[in-house]
């Protein structure tokens, strides 16, 4: 494992991002008591600034968890767009439509149980895809979803450096799983890919057409 | 000075950003041989992105040097769009005018020589402002310039983490003036603010009206 940015780097980043929303301090409470991985605020804060420049009406989560980042999303969305959130695990998602309901917001939400795999192939013209799935999955979530996108689509990717682990030798299913989705993309001439080395690593990923 | 991002993984964010536009290849080679600050590949790309997203009609650069992050945007501004390029120093304007002239895209610019903070605000509804003048003079930039943004207008600056000084005890006035500028624009809710452990830090701030 490699540290991706220096701690005193990340600790000065988020003296810079104070939050007073109750949802996302609550969020980020039950995700540590509970050791779930989230992304964290800085990422949740890119997400939200790509969403208000990308406009979607549709915004299909692969991955969801108990629904922080979906909240990002669905903060930054316009009041007619949709946000998919797709979890295996149904107290996940039943836990995110209850904080949804309290907030006013879960009208525009879809709360789906199940395999993201298959859940978001219902879907159609999806403005921006988030892939946060297991890792292993990644390049096959991604093959099946291109016909799916709309035009200038955004895709985002969470964990795409690994813990670093994408640069050492590591060949575990996560690892070579990632290391073969960032190849993939980047060799995509119909998509305008790149990483930011934010957390874990976020890739966007523009569809050109 | 922090190393902000740990160098492999830069090493392969870098292996996935592979290029063969002549002009990119030959700033980067001078920036190189003459040692001269430009922000990087992956610096570029990202402002390629962002402009893509946003779809400007006007980027005012300050600070363009010889315009190596003016090319990114340019390449990516619709025909109609137009970048205008700041710098004292004639003789890099002088070659930024030769490159982008060989290229065809001349028409796109504006090849101001002079005073960034003077020129700028000869502009009006500026979409994305693109700030990498003295560090010091970030604030005095941003504050004069909030008027001459247009609605839902991006700022972009570079540098922001100065080598990491901004974390250590440094007092000097660049460190000094680029944590007043994090601070005051972190500070401003009518603007969406995050910074990027990209580089030497990139901040993206969102204007919400
Ligand atoms: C990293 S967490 C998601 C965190 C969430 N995106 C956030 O930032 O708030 C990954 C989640 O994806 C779920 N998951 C993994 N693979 C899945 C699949 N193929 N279908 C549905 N859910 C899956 C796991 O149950 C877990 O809750
Ligand atoms: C970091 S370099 C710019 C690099 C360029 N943005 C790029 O990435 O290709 C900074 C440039 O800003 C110029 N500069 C600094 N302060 C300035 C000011 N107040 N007005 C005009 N130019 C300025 C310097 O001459 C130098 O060429």
């Amino acid at each position: 494992m490699i540290p991706i940015t220096d701690t005193r780097i990340e600790e000065y980043l988020n003296g810079l991002a104070p939050e007073d929303d109750p949802v996302i301090l609550s969020m980020e409470r039950r995700a540590k008591e509970s050791d779930f991985p989230i992304v964290d605020r800085l990422v949740g804060r890119f997400l939200y600034l790509l969403t208000r420049l990308r406009q979607p009406q549709l915004v299909v989560e692969m991955g969801s968890g108990f629904g922080y980042s979906a909240w990002w999303f669905a903060r930054a969305i316009s009041i007619t767009g949709k946000v998919v959130m797709t979890d295996y695990s149904a107290t996940n998602i039943a836990f995110a439509r209850s904080r949804f309901q309290e907030s006013g917001l879960a009208d525009r939400l879809d709360f789906r149980v199940g395999n993201a795999l298959d859940i978001a192939r219902e879907y159609h013209d999806i403005d921006i895809l988030f892939i946060d799935i297991d890792k292993h999955q990644y390049r096959e979530a991604i093959e099946a979803m291109i016909p799916h996108l709309a035009k200038n689509a955004l895709v985002i990717a969470d964990n795409v450096l690994w813990y670093g682990k994408v640069v050492e030798g590591e060949d575990d299913p996560d690892t070579g799983g990632i290391r073969e989705f960032n190849d993939f993309m980047a060799g995509r001439e119909d998509f305008f890919t790149t990483i930011l080395p934010l957390r874990d690593g976020v890739m966007v990923s523009y569809k050109l057409s």
